[in-house]
């Protein structure tokens, strides 16, 4: 069986309360429960992890190879200046990493339509809420 | 039952030919009738249009609130300079827009960085190559 | 009696319904039918076209000089970006352009404040809804 | 009745004189004159003003919600850096006040394609000659 | 024997009576009739297309690859943004496409410098009028 | 006993009017009186001054130095482009001189985040309304 | 009685013996009871943190609406570029929090003179050695 | 006999006292001395003038070809930014403008590398200290 | 008859064994036998120079008036920051002289996009390897 | 005798199996036990230490003084950003820290070109592979 | 007795016939004359040197602190580029250099804007035809 | 037995007399003596070539592979500008060419943060002074 980590950054962890407008009412914890259930429909193990810190966010990367098949990220504002967890997810290739944002960071401040991470992952998905995640569950479940 | 577009912009009718190491080695033809079978199963009816035309692009959104519940639409090219075609989707808001892309655009040349329609569509899924359609058919499949 | 052609690029087919905000609540053959009775005040005649393919409008432009003294144009988005356009307004040289706006392009979005068409045209007006076409008008009124 | 105020800023003085090429050979006096006419026929009052002074056309600006119903304004030179121009544009909304130019500003130096009054402005008239003012009565003839 | 396609972009169609200076006095078919006696001393065929639609030319360049063997390309003002075109040609590789402009566009404005397609293209020979795709044609003259 | 001036640029002798959201509510003269009342309590004298010509405020800077031990100085939209001002304060160094501003400029539009007076104040105080100006007191409070 | 967080970020610690000329020769512990001593005076209890760590400063961040009503953050050269401590700053609105800096950034290196966190801090302080910290506290002072 | 014009514009009046380091140690009227004792020598006479504002400068060179053959500038730091002044000379021209600075303005800060009335004026010496006025006088002195 | 000057600059001379992805197998000399081979067919003289040195591109371009009836330039890497063998063929108008590229100096590095000679050239060949050269033979054959 | 310290930031510890292309096959611990056999033989005592997390690169700066004659740094990534590990390495000096890097870090992204430490540093060693470290060793070696 | 060089760079030698409305046209060597006449008037000796060889201007300066006693440089289009001819001025600091143009740069094309070697140099003098040298010599008349 | 040069570009013979807070005491005889030694202990052969001369500069970059194993070279100011000494280092390959600078070019003017040459050596070596030349030499004695 497949296992997948979801590694969520910086200020994640106040989802539900933090400006509804752009990440909407759920909590972390309720959202892992959906991606839970999904997961287990799709047939395969999956892993939560959540920091603010860029230095632990790049050890976990670091660990991830021997664990896991491939990972659902969401860098929150690391996203658009952490060149250091970049290097990260090319240090561990070909893992797939799958990049989401909650919010459309392209409809939002100019800063937030760049991501340093881009370049360095499967691919990206923006601006559907909570499902974001669930988007990127799906593209795994279908890779497989 | 809902029914949705999927609208596809220039050259992408060359896809399965064209520079396949970025857009994959499945035709037009081919994708659609995979997409078309997954609607089916997610209970809702899909339309698909292509066109190499710009101005063809925006009479079709222009139509488009009259016939359809959402758009997953791959606009080519135009999505880096077109402004009539994002105001041509804003024009029919509140509808819908899925921006897709096969190739992960973040991660290709400078130009492709920029997408001038993204701050007017719901959110963006791309870098999965034809899967990318497949994941926007998701999104609306839980959205309804 | 002279002719003047009021020419509308894309999108502004819906105006009326489209971000009424921006545009106003008149619909375009209700501007037009406005238009067309102060021409007939001035004593001038007065057609009118709206197309959204940036190819067709440059048609109309390479058309103009047979049959139109001056040209009104809104060339919407395609102000913008569209040097194709451009080079047709020089193309027709002197013929007289005036170029308008219903909003005022220099006060929204950054990308609209800047005019690739302008330095080829006669003037701007812009911000003025639907009057902005009056005051073209207005200005072919007295410059005859 | 309505009263208006035709404010001009730095070197329209000398207008008649001054680089005929992109100002005309009418004199301001002169361009009042007909201005002066105009308003007669449209049944409203017309002010005059100019001043080379940047402190002056804020102290001018500041005083004019007593006294007027529009201003029609050419700011010169000063349109494409006083912010303090701007700034007391917006201090005295929702007073209406008319941006116009008598050259197309946007078909020379590049510094003079933008504006940071435009924002604060109701909308813009450029490049048509004295006529330019002429059109702005238009509007506020139209407006009320 | 051999076969090529000289194809004209937007405004290309007035050549002869627009902005000589720029473009020489010859009209495009006094050009194309040029054309064809040279190519007809060099031993190929060669076809004419002229169009204004962006969506056109697309569709013109992808029907290419099963009737001609090179392509002499005037994209006219779709040069300098048409990502678009871009992405058409890069579409059709191998089929070798020779970028001209009958004007020097690095000796104009500024927005004329940067050619999007250039990077797809064979090379690009810009400036010597209408000889311009007769060096072309010679390109092609030497290259079988 | 020590002097202080508090000298205000343009547009600020219509705070109270002038867009209150940004500015508060109070006149420009309630918040001198309060600002008279604390500097009696810190025991030293305070001056006004509003002027809103660039020229004037040279002026008042020049003369300072014989009559104050201190300014602080609102500049208002001249902070974001008045190299003179600059000049002018540099010029009656060592006088300390502290920057205030009653909205944070640096949340505002882009242009409000350059301050071309900063490299030759002292410091900068903005974002708190007119207890701005009651910072600067207490920080010459503190000072002497 | 009210409670105040001074949060310090990275290499605030070395304080009173980095870069006098900066910074000044006091050490954060005595600014620190300077601070304290003024509190009481106010009226209001604070509590003092520092950290090198982003990830830390984001976590106190996160835990600050429980205790505090308002904070004191100088983030050192954090404030350039950490949108991630910005986006903590914002999810814990309607918290107050003053930016504070030592150094006048805005008169040194070009790199410091942008503060990304300013847009969500209620005003900033800087340039006025450890006496920023001094009007911090006034401000709150002020505000209860 | 030929009169020249010496305009110093705003701080310059501060010369003597302000920044020795850049202005030199002489003041202004001792400058003015030696200049009046050079044009003396030269045949000609010379007034002199110094402003603080922007507007009064406008003033002056709007009145000053009904009375001088000549004008030595030193337009402070109005150079780098008063597109008014410029245009004030283009208006009055043919009349000659000589640009002076007693500093070396390209090498200072990067703001003082630009003159924006270079453009319109005849020449520009720069860095002399007080002898860029006197070798703008020697030019006027050659010119005649 | 006529003559012409084939003029390449820095490292042409290693053409043949350089980066021959870029530039070809042929050697200079081979090259060169080649384009007089068919300047002889065409009924003109044709002379070949290669220099390294800035300078010495100069004095040839300086001397060349006296001796060619056109040029054949490669100015290499010069080509995109020597304004100095800008000056020196524009200082020669005006003798023909026509800028070619072996490489397509627009699909390679962003600093070969731009050259610094075109707007002093008559027209630009590039791309095609040593057959570059000979279009420019071309079009000075049929130039005469 | 002399103590180093040998400092690595992010992504560093996968060194040997991370982008082998860029960074060599050597591991960190067969690269550090090279440098420890060098430094034996130069005669200096040296530390190692490797780190992920920015902050924690900051403690370790801040307690360098008090054990290092000197440091040999490779900051990773945060090399590009780390204004905060700019500010520490400010902040010990006058400790010398030499900036190393394994790759060309000027022959890769543009963002690697800039380093935002180098101003604070001794020198630059880079592109050397884990040679880098050595000529850093060798630089110390002969310092002493 | 005093000696100056007059250097000059790049094309100058062909001052008279190359682009008259910008350079005059007198030759260089009727130039010099007139120079060295105003030389011996100040009682000073001078040289002259012209060439178009960036190294070899850069072999003058180094052997001009033997000889001369200041330099009056027209380096030419090598003014904008040569950061090598820059150092090679300040290499041979504190002797005097000055700066002269006989165009003035700052009203011609942009690139002619920048020196990149007036930061190195007394002053700089531009605009008065081959009067900008005569003021040179002056300056140094003055300066003995 | 391997041999190097030692190439040093515009004004490195000037070392030690010019700007000594830069490039040190030592003139460049007495750095090749040190370096001559160095050299010898290692075991291989080295020449020292100077000049201030681009094209020279190229020429014995062309020379070099027929006669040396490795290059260690200082561009001096060409470093910043010279797309031509890459294009002959480029040209050159594989032969192994080492970047120096005497100055930590990083931590002085922003034109020196950029080297175009860069990406074609192997590596960098900035702001050991002469011991930069010797660090070289470490490298090709390392690696043989």
């Amino acid at each position: 069986m497949k296992t997948l980590l979801v590694l969520n950054g910086p200020n994640i962890n106040l989802t539900g309360t933090r400006e509804p407008a752009h990440y909407g009412a759920l909590t972390l914890p309720e959202i892992n429960e959906k991606l839970a259930e999904r997961a287990a429909e799709l047939g395969f193990a999956v892993d939560f992890a959540q920091t603010n810190h860029e230095g632990e966010m790049i050890d976990i990367l670091h660990a991830a190879p021997a664990k896991y098949d491939g990972i659902i990220l969401n860098a929150g504002a690391y996203t658009h200046y952490s060149y250091a967890i970049r290097d990260a997810i090319a240090a561990i290739a070909p893992l797939p990493v799958v990049e989401v944002h909650m919010s459309n960071i392209h409809a939002r401040e100019e800063f937030r339509h760049t991501s340093v991470i881009s370049p360095v992952c499967r691919g990206q998905i923006a601006g559907f809420g909570w499902k974001s995640y669930l988007l990127g569950l799906e593209y795994f479940g279908g890779a497989f």
